[in-house]
């Protein structure tokens, strides 16, 4: 349905895509910043809209928050039944109305993300809920600059085993996956439609927050030992990232029951109004250079991962085809060469004969040791990787708000001192989250590498111990 | 020169290229068995054909021992001089004085081996050589049946790194060994063209001895580091199995001075004089049935080691090549990752993009360790494949004198007693010969491999350390 609609403030196209439009102006299109126009024909309330797209940046009324959580056993129940859950909604089927509250509505939208992300209208002082005390993020000064302050009620929260459960007597069926929250330690069961909703929930209510990609949706084989390893794996990994992010872990979609976190308000540039930021206004060209290196850092970065993802998938490869074949080949002579050994029949040469044949098995055997050893230390890696480059690509999202913001603030004098204030807020929301970005792949990274050197060590290990029990079949008997 | 010369015997060809002669037939030829023969023209003094040829099986008197040795000091000054070696017959020249009494005669020589070897002229009692108590050589019926009885004065040699000597002001140059023989614990310098004199001398000496070859000569780069530590290597290796070989290690060619050693008259069919079989007899189907599962042996492992010869030569041409350039990519792609790192310019970072760059290197490091592994592992089995290959070709021969005396004797009436203990001397010597090439492949392989393994277990422990080394940079600084 197009709306007719009169612009209230000359916006200047910034990005190829998008239109520039004069004040005063009509306009009919299908999707537009809110904050820009003053729709004329009729009035669609703004709860409604809620329901429809995600960059709507909601003026619904404030609603008492529920104590149910995505972790805790009534996270169902809280909204009296399973029923806001759409069963065909399920884990291998595009999970349309989250992601087009998510990604479809930026993707359609071709206004720049500042826009979009309701970072313009928060800095033209647009955004307007009701935030209690609870709901404030603080960022805080530290030793490297700005830096979300710790949550002060930390937890993790395990996944065991996911387990096939049936519906409909057996007509469908999913895996559901038990989750353990350690500040309640009660196991709730969740499926990866509920991650998936989480997801959407998360992208779209933080404007300058790293929503790092669930693992991937996969059509087939979904009940399959090793999709189900990796994947819980990969929900592991998210969902430790979620509980580590001072900002993630603390979010009421946590908390809130499906239908109250999707009318929750403080969404896109409602969320600018939960950040405390430190008492001392960062200075704006430092900030500047900041997202820039940042900006440079991740290019490089991202470009990078390929090269080493590449090779190392290359190497594994490698091991698994090549260096299997080639041990496989020597241990195949030996044990021809013992078959040549053991046609002189002296006896004393039967156990030389053994020994040599014992040590093409396990050259055999060492041959299969480097087959399976990639899945060990270098898929770990490569799925890292890959998480990391989905992470990379939330980021030229964040930096386009961050710019957003500095660019507007430039044309505006110097007494606009809220706009400057609020500008000050975004630039330390993003600090603290570029900040939080390297500080967890510091941690990430070390893990990994230190987990990749402590296989191989044991894979060298294991080969080693195989050889020398190669070698004592050569004592003499 | 062709000489004129009456048949003495019937002779029936039994392989492709011998040529049929009877009785009483004239015959010119160059080269004949001086048993089979009568000289017409003139009277080649057997002495002087000595010279000529290794298959005249010499009628030379007998002449007092030398006490000088090949690996004394005195073998060269017990002839008063250096004169006797051609100094033009030099390492990297064909030896033709000596190849001609060893190979060439035998190459060009169109009767069988049986023949030529001496082995005929022994069964038909035609060797009549002088033969003293200390040059007798025992078989023995040990638990495996024949074999040769110990040397009593067992010693070994050692062989230093070779020197580069000059003669004629510098105009000629040749590397000389230093071999200590640990009976006399002096060392002397001896050049290759004297090993490949023994060589020559053992060979024509000989007839069901297997003498392995000597290291390969090469024409050029034979100063090289490489070739000469292979060398000596080769030569010790061969100096090892002449000293532990019942025979061959108490053989007066060691002793005597070249023109001595030359004129020795115990070659040939002479050297079955000196054989002192077990009491009681052989069974000829036992020998020949013994005999023909060695052949059998012979021809699998000479087929077999060209398939392990082939794989590890292979195998290492892979660590040399494929394996370091995998180690080497992968350690490329981790110091390109800490790069990419390394533009966040945070501190906290410093000690992940250091310990990531010193991965890359730990693995660059290892690419190294696999491309220089196969010469401490693989090549040395590949030598030890090179030298048996060597050996294996020697049976051929052995063999057809044994099947040659065998077939004489099946012919002949059992009361020709002499002829039935002639051909148990051949017998007990080629069975004796037969026990001790499998006791030396016993041993040498088992050793080669326990090296190999040893040495591929001190590989794998190096990779470790490497790779633990890497994993401490990880430690938090």
């Amino acid at each position: 349905m197009a709306l007719k609609a009169r612009v209230l403030y000359d916006f200047h196209s910034e990005n190829p895509g998008e239109i520039s439009v004069r004040e005063n102006e009509l306009v009919t299109t299908g999707l537009l910043p809110a904050s820009y126009v003053e729709i004329i024909r009729d009035h669609i309330a703004s709860n409604a809209a809620n329901n429809d797209t995600a960059n709507n940046n909601g003026f619904s009324s404030p609603k008492s928050a529920s104590h149910s959580s995505f972790a805790s056993p009534d996270f169902h129940t809280s909204q009296g039944s399973d029923d806001d859950w759409d069963d065909d909604w399920d884990d291998t089927l595009p999970a349309t109305q989250a992601k087009s509250t998510a990604t479809v509505g930026r993707n359609l939208n071709r206004f720049s993300t500042f826009v979009k992300s309701g970072g313009e209208a928060f800095l033209l002082g647009e955004a307007n809920a009701l935030v209690r005390d609870g709901d404030m993020m603080c960022v805080v000064m530290g030793k490297h600059g700005p830096e979300w302050q710790e949550d002060p009620y930390p937890f993790t929260c395990t996944i065991d085993d996911p387990t096939k459960q049936t519906k409909f007597k057996g007509m469908k069926s999913y895996m559901s996956y038990g989750l353990t929250p350690s500040h309640t330690n009660v196991q709730v069961n969740r499926r990866y439609k509920h991650f998936d909703w989480l997801y959407a929930r998360l992208v779209e209510r933080f404007p300058v927050i790293s929503v790092p990609h669930l693992p991937e949706k996969q059509a087939t084989g979904r009940f399959e030992e090793d999709f189900i390893s990796k994947r819980r794996k990969g929900l592991m990994w998210w969902m430790n990232h979620m509980t580590s992010h001072p900002v993630l872990a603390r979010c009421d979609s946590w908390k809130l029951g499906k239908r109250k976190a999707e009318r929750d308000e403080l969404v896109g540039a409602n969320f600018f109004l939960t950040i405390n930021p430190p008492d001392v206004p960062l200075d704006l060209q430092d900030v500047e250079s900041k997202v820039e290196g940042f900006k440079t850092f991740t290019k490089r970065m991202d470009e990078n991962i390929i090269v080493v993802n590449t090779t190392i998938n290359e190497f594994g490869r490698k091991q698994m085809i090549g260096f299997k074949k080639e041990y496989q080949k020597v241990g195949q002579s030996f044990k021809v060469l013992a078959q040549a050994f053991e046609m002189d029949q002296q006896a004393y040469s039967v156990g030389l004969n053994k020994a040599i044949a014992y040590t093409g098995e396990a050259y055999e055997t060492i041959g299969e040791y480097f087959a399976d050893q990639p899945r060990h230390d270098l898929d770990p890696i490569s799925d890292l990787l890959d998480i990391y480059k989905g992470h990379l690509a939330n980021y030229p999202d964040i930096i386009d708000v961050q710019k957003g913001a500095l660019t507007k603030v430039k044309d505006c004098p110097q007494q606009e001192s809220d706009l400057h204030e609020r500008c000050n807020i975004i630039s330390c929301a993003t600090l603290a989250e570029i900040q939080h970005f390297h500080r967890t792949r510091v941690r990430d990274f070390r893990l990994q590498m230190q987990h990749h050197l402590q296989q191989q060590i044991s894979f060298f290990q294991k080969i080693t111990a195989k050889l020398e029990d190669a070698l004592h079949r050569y004592d003499e008997q």
